[in-house]
């Protein structure tokens, strides 16, 4: 066979949709000596993420912890845990990860009835509403709060108000939502979340905080069948990521992942959750500053703006994929795609979490005003 | 909220049931700078570390790569994706994971037919040979080649070549077995195997390096039902981890848990697969002999013991939870209980990997002396 040597990456930075730029100070905890996932020391290393983790969803809920998979695997345990064959399902669709959501309820043999609205829109809540005075039947409501694929936010606390009306489980996803804009599981009535790790909270890929209400969980508890997901069942999980000293061996815990995870929630307790979102706002601010005076346009009405996730509109004539590869292969700075249906027609620039700071936004700015000689 | 601060934690010897002792540049790889999981010089690596898998695997098949999530997704990966409801799977159960085996058969809706050895005794291939002629419409026959719960290896090749000459699929669990006993998957025509990196390949708990034959692959293309799961349907993933410079995003792949893997990976192939096999075996001797200098047993007939995980009886009289608690607490050094029906009757000693080395071996036998007063 072939020599194969250490890898050595290239220092980017990291604009687009996730992976964000990962701090020294997560990447350090990361490498740090691996424990058993047993060890005494590590249990109380996932109680303490428990409790930060209850801080960035702003929840009381017991059941809240990091899933040992990235978001997509976060999604999938919502679905699977939530609904039986069956059971009927709103699915609010207006980008990429509404569709996947859309996917997920189907592979668990839910009734799924889609509300789909324009990408780069909002959801309207007054087809939600109508939705369930047409499904007075419906289980449960999924939606994504950000849309990652389009840069829009959904309306979130709106949509759940309008669900819990109709005494109905909330789905959320906030991947890209968690720690970059407000984000209230309990006061909005969030029943179950999930997130992902690489993005607002700037830690490594691979992870997906997840938080269930007490009505959620009993819900799994009461249910009829089993869980299909042997892997993703919470049941099952709880007797390992519970309560109390004792754990029962479920998997194997990614221990070293949790310790960026716990560093990384460490870094958003010590700046506070409310300054994170503000610099969020801040940084977007200047970006979009930044973008007008090279003539750029932003894609999504500024009243549902994601600060985050900035989809930027390509202008008439410009080669999306020579511009950013040029701006990786000169500057080594990774902005985003289109994705879906917005391929080729917009970018996607990611101000996320330890990203998100004025020396990015003018890197980017600067850049981006070089490769299109503006 | 409480103040939390940084989490340190302690230097463990790990010699448990895994993980195992993660070396200084296997850490060193995991730290470095996260790349986005499109980019060219990541995918580079990613076809890098498909590469090493098969030499790790011996197997040219080409979907080999690692699944983003433990080694329980990978088991669960198997069955998702061979199985569809009501295809007849033979499951061999002879301890924890393959009890395991057959629940994750069972949820997606097999007619699972059980092959039920002791625990601590190897599957007998005359009852898979039975069960296979009482059951000739069988799809599948599954079963763990290194049982991590009993420190007891199947015999493969042999199980392998009964199924075969049913025309069955082979599912193989190597959760423990990769790269610490012979195991080639193309001569032994397994169809479909999984394992993790936390064991022989030493690096950090949280991927599960799987490969699927031909046969499989197709297996999984002319599906008449789709995969129940969305986030393990490997006609979706190989999207992602196919061929050629082109992938479609499917999920945010954990990009610097792959870093890790690669350079566990290259130190693999740098060592020889063979020599690490040899180190496993010659440190159990070593292991083996310092067990018996202080009159202790080995739970497992040496024609089928497992080298890397070695499970010892607790003597009379001995107080399990105290000598495992006061090895951890006085001396760092981290040894596996029993699991399931073995609790409390055997204590589980890892060599794997990077902890298989003579350092290792003396300082548990020199510990454990101490501990019992022998």
């Amino acid at each position: 066979m072939q020599t194969y040597s250490s890898f050595i990456p290239k220092t980017r930075t990291l604009m687009g949709p996730g992976p964000s730029d990962v701090s020294e100070r997560v990447l350090h905890a990361l490498s740090r000596p691996t424990l058993g996932h047993l060890d005494p020391d590590f249990i109380s290393l996932m109680d303490e993420t428990k409790s930060l983790l209850q801080y960035a969803f702003k929840t009381d809920n017991a059941l809240t912890m990091p899933l040992s998979a990235p978001g997509s695997a976060g999604m999938e345990a919502m679905f699977v845990n939530l609904l039986e064959p069956g059971d009927k399902v709103i699915v609010c669709i207006n980008g990429v990860f509404g569709n996947r959501m859309k996917e997920n309820a189907k592979r668990v043999g839910a009734e799924v009835i889609c509300i789909d609205d324009p990408w780069g829109e909002q959801t309207k809540p007054e087809k939600l509403e109508r939705a369930l005075r047409q499904h007075p039947d419906t289980k449960a409501v999924a939606f994504v709060h950000a849309e990652t694929s389009t840069g829009v936010r959904n309306d979130a606390k709106t949509l759940c108000q309008i669900a819990k009306s109709f005494n109905c489980l909330t789905i959320v996803d906030a991947v890209t939502s968690l720690a970059g804009i407000e984000l209230c599981v309990d006061e909005w009535h969030i029943d179950a979340i999930y997130s992902g790790t690489q993005k607002c909270l700037s830690c490594v890929p691979g992870l997906a905080p997840i938080s269930f209400s007490e009505h959620a969980v009993q819900t799994i508890q009461k249910r009829k069948s089993p869980v299909q997901s042997w892997f993703l069942d919470m049941n099952l999980i709880v007797g390992y990521w519970g309560e109390g000293q004792k754990r029962a061996y479920h998997h194997t815990a990614p221990v070293n992942s949790i310790y960026a995870l716990h560093e990384s929630l460490v870094m958003l307790a010590q700046e506070g959750l409310e300054n994170s979102c503000q610099r969020h706002a801040s940084m977007h601010q200047h970006l979009k500053t930044g973008l007008e005076s090279l003539g750029l346009e932003m894609a999504v009405d500024e009243a549902y703006r994601l600060p985050q996730l900035n989809a930027v509109k390509i202008p008439e004539g410009i080669d999306d994929v020579q511009v950013r590869s040029r701006l990786l292969n000169e500057y080594d700075l990774e902005i985003g795609a289109g994705l879906g249906e917005l391929a080729g027609k917009v970018w996607r620039i990611g101000l996320m979490g330890y990203a998100c700071k004025q020396k990015n936004v003018d890197y980017c700015i600067q850049s981006l005003g070089r490769v299109l000689n503006r």
